[in-house]
């Protein structure tokens, strides 16, 4: 009951693996860590199919969602598979996956793989982004999208 | 710019050392991390008091702030010295320091510390909470507290 008080915005981790293939995860584990070096962290379970691109130098994007944005939120925390995540207008796809309207795209490159029992912590260095003008981020507490 | 549009709860980590000396400090960099075992992390710069408190085994508290306690949050954020942040009535002091009214006060002990260039990313793992009944958690996003 008391991890449903956390609130948290809603961002869309995204990355693509080697053989070109996208993978976009809803998530609320994301927390700033450093300001020098800038760098996030992202708590990923290890079942889920994003966390199978992730390894340490490679480019990924935390996709900070707006409140116009639940559609995607659903999409990519439902069990459809990968490829219906995609099948859309909202990606820009020519490199690493990002979402074109999020309230901001971070585009990082991971340092660091941090195990821990199911999940795994990813330490993600950012290296440039887009923002929205004004503030309207997607929150999520109380297991309900809040605003 | 982009970082600002990343919300968060508000929540007070609080510690006590091997001395007897309490520790708090505001933080919004509190993320659940995984359910078997219950646990979460919380980034900590090096530099601040309550880094010194803590130990791999040692009990701390995460108390998610509720949007009464904006006043606490200021405390326990400003240059005030520890001493002063526990000048008041919203502690319970007894055993490792927790606030009364919070949202939620998430008993913790911690499992690992991991290093990270200014700060330290320590996961808790949880041993009892307590919570208020209703949803009223105090959120930061845009430089400012929001609702």
């Amino acid at each position: 009951m008391a991890m449903r008080y956390l609130a948290a915005s809603v961002s869309v981790f995204s990355a693509k693996d080697d053989n070109g293939k996208s993978y976009a995860m809803t998530a609320s584990s994301v927390t700033s860590l450093t300001v020098n070096p800038p760098a996030l962290l992202i708590c990923v379970n290890q079942s889920a199919g994003i966390h199978s691109a992730l390894r340490v130098g490679s480019d990924v994007c935390i996709n900070i969602l707006s409140n116009e944005q639940q559609e995607i939120s659903n999409l990519c925390s439902s069990t459809d598979s990968e490829t219906d995540r995609f099948a859309n207008e909202f990606w820009n796809q020519e490199a690493v996956p990002f979402l074109k309207d999020a309230q901001a795209s971070i585009f990082c490159s991971i340092d660091q793989l941090i195990p821990y029992h199911s999940h795994t912590i990813v330490i993600a260095q950012a290296t440039s982004v887009t923002n929205a003008s004004t503030f309207n981020t997607l929150m999520y507490a109380d297991g309900r999208y809040l605003g």
